[in-house]
């Protein structure tokens, strides 16, 4: 469970204005742009393998706790909750880069992880698998279908998530 | 310039439809969730150094042309507009993998480059570096700053876009 240290921070920086188009694709202040719904996208790849792991959502508080703390922390758009990455499960995320794109309106986080508490091996997607990108699209002659790359499980989510519901939507 | 060939399709087929989380997460049907904008995130990765190029939209005829023709195609948020990647620099991406997330709601594409019709080197972004991502966030005493990792242009930007608008906004 988070504490509230994990989820608090007593810092007095603030994010940089965005003044000039310049400023902002070549300049060396931190001037990210949120969306209207005050987040921005966050893509998760591991530091050594380069695998995309997921793909989330931050809002101001979830970068800079991410910043500050080390671990990635990210918002919740179905749950409209900030929530730190393995709160649940375990399964945090070591912040060993973050990167900004050239108009600073989304995140890459380079990260290592740690193992599931309730057993398994480390993985990031909440059905199981190392990656959320765990199928790949192929074509056939009726349209698009889609095949597994990962063929086996790391961890249980029945086990990992007991109780928890299913971020999915339809 | 894009041919209508290149922005058309004439397949028969059509995305699933969404009925169960189980089928979304677990199935083999291609069934992508595009958001209240009818466009889905998508993350452009290099094939052969798995280094993320640049992070766009696609709206599903975007996701149904690079599907069929193998080259990347976007939604761009800013024009309303579909558009082939390279249609104005010449730097195009040919689609090898593509990849989709445990809710179908965001795609990879793992691609190649082809190098800008009017010199320079391959690359992704519009500033003219090889990829967007060409900035980390450094922690200092008063807070975060960048620095960069990308120290050389790819490309002149003013010769490749001239007379385009700089997608960035503030």
């Amino acid at each position: 469970m988070s504490t509230n240290d994990e989820l608090n921070t007593n810092s007095r920086w603030e994010f940089s204005s965005r003044r000039t188009i310049e400023q902002v694709e070549e300049g060396l202040e931190l001037a990210p742009k949120f969306n209207d719904d005050d987040i921005l996208p966050c893509i998760t790849q591991h530091v050594e393998s380069s695998e995309i792991l997921m793909f989330a959502y931050m809002n101001a508080q979830a970068l800079r706790l991410t910043i500050e703390n080390g671990f990635a922390h990210y918002w919740s758009r179905s749950r409209q909750k900030l929530w730190m990455k393995g709160e649940t499960s375990g399964m945090r995320q070591k912040v060993h880069q973050i990167l900004v794109d050239d108009d600073q309106d989304c995140i890459i986080l380079k990260v290592s992880l740690t193992s599931p508490t309730k057993g398994g091996k480390e993985a990031s997607c909440h059905v199981g698998y190392r990656t959320c990108f765990y199928r790949e699209i192929t074509v056939t002659e009726n349209g698009p279908s889609l095949r597994f790359i990962e063929n086996d499980k790391a961890f249980d989510p029945e086990v990992i998530y007991q109780g928890t519901e299913n971020p999915t939507k339809l």
